[in-house]
Order: structure tokens, then sequence, then C-alpha cells
């Protein structure tokens, strides 16, 4: 895939492990600011890289803002989600989040960006019908897709009860849970986020141990889940720095 | 301008005020959906109906997700800010919404639906280099854009200064601002959202109250706007809720 923007680049180049990289393009338009002359030194002491024209990147990219800089990345480093357990077994305060099947790019990316800012410890999507960790995500993301642990699933029901036998508390997001302005959060908590259309689905729900809501006015049917996620990821991290 | 799709247009049949709408046009598809039917029942008891075919619904509208329906709207209802201020002067509870520059239609449409699902009173957006109340915009907001007064303004400063001569505490969101989670919240508030880009504006930071942040890990350098927006105005609700 082919990921194209200086900011994705350079939280590439901070990563403490090596991404599955072919090669990194540069323009090589003249008098090209000294950022990315500095950008592209920093990235040849570890990878590859091309220099072609500005109409090749977006050959590659398709994309015309692309910065000067198109990444050609082998696949999307995605992590099995027992490592996800394992990391944060003996953790006293863990946060994970469970998407079932959200589907838009930008509510992905923008779920990904919140949940890094606020610590999260890991992503759990799942492999049918869901949006893929796709260029557009990453982008959306500012490239913080790879600052998290994301895993893929086939089946969310099994994985979520192995968060629970580890001590997590699951949340479903749904309308009719209660308010979670009343809610004491668990330390060791995961939320799980359904799609727009129908929110989390009924058997998920039913594996969970509560369901939350976001109170609002009657008239609106819902938030959006980006910002729902917003919303209850950040009131969780409030619950956690109140109880330090 | 065109707006589509079945919600907006419920959306408009419910609001107690009359749109300047020139016509609603529908398919003239066979066999569609009673829910549409009665749709079109609704509509023509208050607007002008005209039909047409799916693809001349397409033209109009530019939108293949038309769902059969698209609306000719004369031009969006903006409201005048000094109607939001007194609307609100004698509430004890009151919520304002200023977005300096905002340029994302998706960011705006968010933050409209998360506006209106916690109760706000207004939104006031500039002149200039904002992202307009267009159709896209007011499709992500689920047709709520007009379920709320949104003023535009030429300058914010002066119209700032209105509101805090209208006892309102004013907030611009900013990263070196003062933690939220340590922060209690004036029953009349005001809050200030910048630009993806730069943020709030400095002149603008300097004419507000208060600083205030979304604490988060050191290599985050911001959330996305929509999701500082839902963050704040939930805190915001949760407080008035806490102390009623």
């Amino acid at each position: 895939m082919y990921l194209h923007g200086r900011n994705v680049l350079k939280e590439i180049l901070n990563l403490k492990y090596t991404l599955k990289i072919k090669r990194v393009i540069f323009t090589d338009q003249k008098n090209t600011d000294t950022g990315l002359m500095k950008l592209r030194k920093m990235t040849e002491e570890r990878y590859r890289v091309d220099i072609l024209s500005p109409q090749e990147l977006y050959n590659l990219s398709r994309e015309k803002k692309h910065q000067g800089v198109v990444i050609e990345l082998r696949e999307f480093p995605f992590f099995d989600y027992r490592e996800i357990i394992e990391d944060n077994k003996d953790k006293k305060n863990s946060l994970i989040i469970f998407l079932d099947q959200v589907q838009d790019p930008h509510n992905f990316g923008a779920i990904i960006r919140s949940s890094v800012a606020c610590g999260a410890d890991g992503i759990i999507i799942t492999e049918r019908a869901s949006s893929d960790v796709s260029p557009a995500v990453i982008k959306v993301s500012s490239g913080l897709a790879f600052r998290i642990k994301i895993s893929k699933i086939p089946n969310l029901r099994n994985v979520l009860k192995k968060f629970q036998e580890s001590d997590y508390w699951i949340y479903a997001a749904g309308m009719e849970g209660k308010n979670y302005f009343d809610e004491s959060m668990p330390e060791r908590s995961v939320f799980i986020f359904g799609n727009e259309g129908q929110g989390v689905r009924r058997l998920i729900k039913e594996s969970s141990d509560e369901i939350i809501s976001i109170p609002m006015r009657r008239e609106v049917d819902s938030l959006n889940v980006a910002a729902s996620a917003a919303v209850l990821l950040f009131e969780y991290s409030r619950q956690m720095y109140k109880k330090s």
C-alpha cells in the first residue's frame, strides 16, 4: 500500500521497530524546503529511498497533496490479540477498544487518534465488514495507527471472553444503556463501539458486562461513533486521573 | 442548494418553522417503499413537490445515494448572533460554541451533531476561512444543522465581547491551557475551537477568559477538532448534571 505525507513519515521514523517498508519515494523537485531534505536524510539511514517526479508520486499514491513523500508499505502490521492481553496482564489500569464493524474510514482514523491520545493499550477490529487500516485511515489518524497495537480477528465474542478472563470489565455502547454520568469505571475496561447504522450487534451486547450510553436530547438519534468514542475514552481517563 | 436523503427531509418536516424550500423532488421510480410514499404525502402538505427520474435526482444533487429524495433549499437559514444572546439571557445554564475557521466539512458536521446532542444553544462561525453550512455539512450533521441556531459573523472578537457582557465565561481550546480534568465549568460557558492546522488564533485566545486543554500522551500533537469538541461539550453537560 502507498501512504503519503510528511507527518506519516515522521511517525514511521519515530517508531522503535522497523516496518516492512519497500521504499520511501521523494520528489525530485528542485528548491524543496530544508524540512524535506532533512526528512530524506533521516529516511536514508533506515529505508531504501527513491527519487521520482511529483507526477509519479501522484500516480503511485493517487493523492495530490502528497507533500513530496510517498511510502510504499508491504502491509499494515497487525498484532495478535493474545499479545495485547499478555502486554497488559499485570497493569493496574488498562483500556482496550473493540470496534464492531465500524466501516467509515474517517471515523476509524479519528478513533485511532483518540485512542492513542488517551493512552489506550490496543484496538480490536473484526475481519469482516470493518474498514481495514487503509491509507485513508492512516492519514486521518495522523500516522498514529502505528502507535497502538491493532488486532484483526474473526470472532469478536470469543475474544471478548478472553479479555473478560483477563479481568477486564466489558462496556458496550448503546442508547438503551446506563447513563455514563452515573458510572464509576473499573481500572481495567474494554469499550465496544458499533457501526453507524446498527450500533453494536445484539449478540455482542449480550456478551458484554454492561451497556453504557451518552445521554442526549430526545430529537438526536445518536452521536457520530468517533465522537462517542472520544467522550467515553476521555471520561475513562478523567476517572483514572481522579483516582490517582 | 440541493440537499438529499430521507433523514434530512424528516428533520426538515419536524421543524416548527418553515424553511425557504423551493421544492422537494421525489423519484418517479415505481415500487418504492411505503416509507417514501408516506414521506411524500407529509411533504405535499407543506412544500411544493416535483417528481423526477432517479437520474435527474442525481443530476441535481450530484449524489448517488440520494435515497429518492432531493430538496432544493434557497439558502441555509442563519441567525443573528444577537438573537442567540437574547434567547438565552435569562437561562441559568447556557452553552455556546464558537468555531474559529474550522474548514473541514466532516468536522463541522460532526460538531453540529454533538452540539445539538448535548443541548447547546448556538454555534457561531466566522464568515471568512470557515466551512460554510454546505450540503455535505448538513448530511454529516444528519440534518441537525436546522436544530440549532447558527450565526455567521465577520469579527469573532467583537462578538465574543458581547457574550462576555452577557455573563458567559469564554474558554478557548489550546494545548497550552489548563487540564480540563481539574476544571469546574461555569453554568454559562462558551467554548472556542480552532481549525486543525493552527488551532484557535492568538488574538482570539487573548480575548478569552481561559485556555483549556485535553491532556494527552506526549507523542500526540492534538486530537481531531470534532473529537475535542465532543469531549469538552459532554464534560460541560456532565458537570451541569452533577450540579443539578
